[in-house]
């Protein structure tokens, strides 16, 4: 279908690519309606998956994110209102929480909703510039509606933020209404197909009835009433940082080495022995270094999404089916410091690969820089790294004096609970490759770096410093605390191993679980402590295990590539195709850009007068 | 001068940039014509200082590479011939050595000159689509002529690379000449404003006296004959290599450090106490950590960049006064050692500080992204960071073997010959920021890190192992120790020292001294080896001395940005200002973008029939 065509996605303009982004999802509802698929699950998440593979399909926000919530905060009464137009488009929905001063600190939001009982409307208000609404998706050139997040006023009491659904822009002729001012923030290193946008609210009235009110509302005479618990409010974002796991760090890392790797095994450059022809680049030690790690990093990053979505939807069983909440607040720190971990790891890994692609990793034809750009972005959205990590590390310390009382501790964090042994046993490279013995040297590594963490922290309490100084003093090692825990890194690991049980017969998948455990343990020299556990020799060690290991699966590479089954279309690299054929493709695709194709804008203003000067010289 | 304005630069698109670079190269002459400043040194240095901030302005590879390279490899009547009308643009040159297939491996390349007697011409070649001409800067849509790189044919005898001047385009009317097709190469990461082309030749004819003949020429009769030594060739490269370091390196990690670090003390976010003001983010342990060690790299940076091209100076006069080549060897392995650590670290940190300015460090309107998308570019032209660790840490095995056999050994690596102390001094945090244990350790970190791979490499031969495998298998560590060696990483420290020496008042300079050691020796646990020099509670101390060294600078931080002496123009960041004023500056830019002045595309075409067909539900 060429409404789907990829083809010349890296020669459009931020309004091009925008769209290209709105005719595709408007094409493809009627595409659906056509084939009567819109309530077919099955197919809703065949089109899902290939979309996600092609990118660039506009309103996000509006079916991830407004939608849901409407879904999951609003009374049955507001999402039968709201709901249906939304799914037909005939309303644009955006969910406007991060202001230009405010991101992840969600009470410091400063736009404020205060309910005027005599009119039964909230007066909805950003008083400063840093208060206006800033980054919702959907927002800058399309949506209609925003739920705005708010500090609600009643009473003159503030009760924190909910939820309010705002109309901003005429269904007429979609100007915006009194009092709103929208847009567009403008050029962004990537996402251009997202119009990521302003809004600044003064004195903008709604009805009561649009501040979602499945367990909070106002009533008319303004009196605040809370029904049950609001905790089901964390999902929206829990399901999204979990969501970033597969959709983003595993897709985006795989479409990167599937592109280098099929480059690395058709440029061939330089010289190993002199006078031989000159070797494929993979078959340098350097270059396979570089990528295959990435590779398996790759696969490992698949199935912590496959773990952590499944994990995900235990927890919403549990307290949609019997209101258990008690693994709430472990689902909140694993999917905060998977999230961290996940898209730091990935994006430093497409990098990797893309600079091992040299110059040409480096034209917007090759599809690395795009994937960069793209997937860069969701370490600083739906909270920011190194907030998330500082998320599970109060996690952790919470574990740790739990473990110190006697208590029990969730799965995730038991170790935390054991005596972990004195010495690690392995005596040869190979020996680490052994899963047993490495996850006995992660468990006891997590353990000793969060104890460290949480002993440094309580000896400056001790020492009579605020307790809100000594946590920020000892922030450095909590955010790496979280980092090698259980929560985090240590998961990738106990992980692989689930799965290369469950796929016993497949040697592949052996030889990936090694080189993963490979990549990691070259980490192990970090951070090491006396009296440590991997010392002397060992660390030595582990950096041949690094080498060795990757090593090993060199001959599985391209195979372990086409298993991920990316089209050409996918990928949309001139680079790197299944054919092979990298540098007609590059020529060809580079004749159609623009630059090419338009007349040269400096000729003849600025050029041509000096050249002609010289013609007669020459 | 609005002409140097750079007020909408995020806005425009690949071609306007161009055009803009264009403009902006044309203007300048004219103006440094009306002012008589044309042979003035000074005033061409200060206007090439003031340009480097601004960027963007055109024909860079023509008079930083074309002109150069004439004056280098010429003889005096091709200098007189060409040189006069490429200054006055009424020529434009490109220098065209990579090929789609081959970049820093030059043997490999596959472009052919064969010399016609009969004719007294030069017949140049790509047979394959691979020997194409791929990224020479100016070529695809501005030179006139070309310094083409070839194999050099005559007699039937191939005498290896030589520089050709070829003419590609009409002065008349710029169309390609017959035989030449020539193009853009399209859009990239960054580098907008540079054109940089395709060339493909076939059997395209010059006359003669086009191969630039200082060091060898061809007869009229077809006899090949060299004149003296061509290993000023190698000038060119090294030049460039070594600017690399201050115009690249140095000056994009300060800017990128100016904007974060003035973003950071305006931005407040989240609370350290309850109850009292959001802090500003720098006052966050995790943020200091992040920007602070970038500001002293940038501080080291320059002074390696000054250092660096003072030994190029002295080389380059030993050269041409006395024909004296001895540490042109050195030089070589310096400037690509030099090359690769400073790109390398410098890219990591902009991407470090601008991540740490979160969601806006995002936007192209912060300046980071194109700081990044252009530093970036760097670690890949002149010479694949990858493969110049690997010259350096083939001259590093030299001086190894030459040590060895008792020769004497070049000052950047004597310490190789001499016997290091067995363990470190240090007994506290602040130990190890006396420059002088620092450097003690550094010594015996680089010198058993060198050692430790020329002996592996040594035991592979022994085996039996061919060379050239061996070397292969090595490679990982071999690159490893260049990036530790004398030659990369540890030049550093050596460097700053010496300028804290010079500028010995300045307490500012002996704190960054401090930091940077700070920064450093946490590496120090990497690749420790048994028996370790800085080891068990060594490796603790490291680590606080690494956030103790940053923590001790804070206060200064403001100041030291403050003396890069940047404007507001050259920074070109809406979040970043000496005023402060943020917030203002985003919203206010925000509203100048296409994606707002523009009619929504969108809109007419696929959002208003839906958007209509709810006006009466709602």
């Amino acid at each position: 279908d060429p409404v789907f065509s990829t083809e010349n996605r890296y020669f459009m303009t931020q309004s091009e690519r925008y769209e290209g982004a709105v005719k595709k999802v408007i094409h493809l509802r009627k595409k659906m309606e056509q084939l009567l698929y819109l309530n077919d699950h099955s197919a809703v998440n065949f089109r899902n998956r290939s979309l996600r593979a092609l990118e660039d399909v506009a309103f996000g926000t509006h079916s991830s994110i407004f939608i849901p919530t409407i879904m999951n905060l609003g009374t049955d009464k507001q999402i039968a209102k709201w709901v249906p137009p939304a799914r037909n488009y005939s309303i644009i929905g955006t969910y406007a929480q991060t202001e230009l001063a405010h991101g992840t600190y969600l009470r410091g939001l400063e736009t404020t909703a205060t309910f005027d009982p005599s009119a039964q409307e909230f007066i909805l208000n950003m008083l400063e510039i840093s208060s206006m609404k800033w980054w919702p998706g959907d927002l800058g050139r399309s949506a209609t509606h925003a739920l705005v997040l708010a500090q609600l006023y009643t009473e003159e009491k503030c009760y924190g933020m909910h939820p309010f659904i705002v109309q901003i822009r005429s269904l007429h002729d979609h100007s915006p209404l009194p009092g709103v001012v929208v847009g567009d923030i403008g050029p962004k290193m990537g996402l251009e197909h997202v119009d990521n946008g302003y809004l600044l609210l003064r004195n903008v009235r709604i009805p009561r009835e649009n501040m979602l009110s499945k367990y909070s509302e106002v009533s008319p005479d303004g009196t605040y009433v809370k029904r049950g618990s609001d905790r089901i409010n964390y999902f929206s974002m829990i399901y999204l940082r979990t969501r970033i796991v597969s959709v983003m760090a595993a897709t985006f890392l795989s479409k990167a080495c599937v592109i280098a790797i099929r480059y690395s095994v058709v440029q061939r450059q330089s010289e190993l022995k002199p006078g031989e022809p000159e070797p494929k680049i993979l078959d340098y030690q350097t270059q396979e270094q570089k990528l295959l790690p990435q590779l398996a990093t790759a696969y490992a990053l698949h199935f912590v999404g496959l773990s952590l979505n499944a994990f995900f939807n235990q927890v919403y069983e549990e307290i949609g089916g019997k209101g258990n909440f008690s693994s709430l607040t472990e689902l909140r720190a694993l999917a905060a410091g998977t999230k961290a971990l996940a898209t730091d790891v990935s994006t430093a890994g497409v990098e990797a690969v893309r600079r091992a692609c040299g110059g040409h990793g480096y034209s917007l034809l090759s599809g690395l820089p795009s994937i960069y750009s793209t997937l860069v972005a969701s370490c600083s959205y739906e909270g920011e790294n190194t907030v998330m990590l500082l998320q599970t590390a109060r996690f952790l310390v919470k574990s740790l004096d739990r473990a110190h009382s006697g208590q029990s501790l969730p799965a995730s964090v038991a170790y935390l609970s054991v005596q972990q042994s004195s010495g690690c046993s392995a005596k040869d490279k190979v020996d680490f490759l052994n899963p047993y013995i490495y996850i006995e040297a992660y468990k006891h590594r997590a353990s000793r770096v969060i104890t460290d963490a949480g002993t440094k922290l309580q000896s400056l309490i001790q020492t009579g410093i605020e307790q809100h100084v000594a946590w920020n003093n000892t922030s450095i090692l909590l955010a790496q605390a979280a980092m090698v825990s259980k929560t985090a890194y240590f998961f990738i690991v106990e992980l692989i191993q689930y799965y290369t049980a469950k796929f016993k017969g497949c040697q592949e998948l052996r030889k990936l679980l090694k080189v993963n455990i490979g990549v990691n343990i070259r980490g192990f020299s970090v951070n090491s402590k006396s009296p440590g556990y991997v010392v002397g020799v060992g660390l030595t060690l582990t950096v041949c295990t690094h080498t060795h290991s990757v090593t090993l699966y060199r001959k599985e590479a391209v195979s372990l590539v086409d298993a991920f089954d990316y089209s050409d279309q996918q990928l949309n690299s001139a680079i790197s195709s299944y054919d092979g054929n990298a540098y007609h493709r590059l020529f060809e695709w580079a004749r159609r850009a623009p630059t090419n194709v338009l007349v040269n804008p400096a000729y003849e203003k600025y050029l041509k007068p000096l050249l002609q000067a010289a013609q007669s010289k020459l």
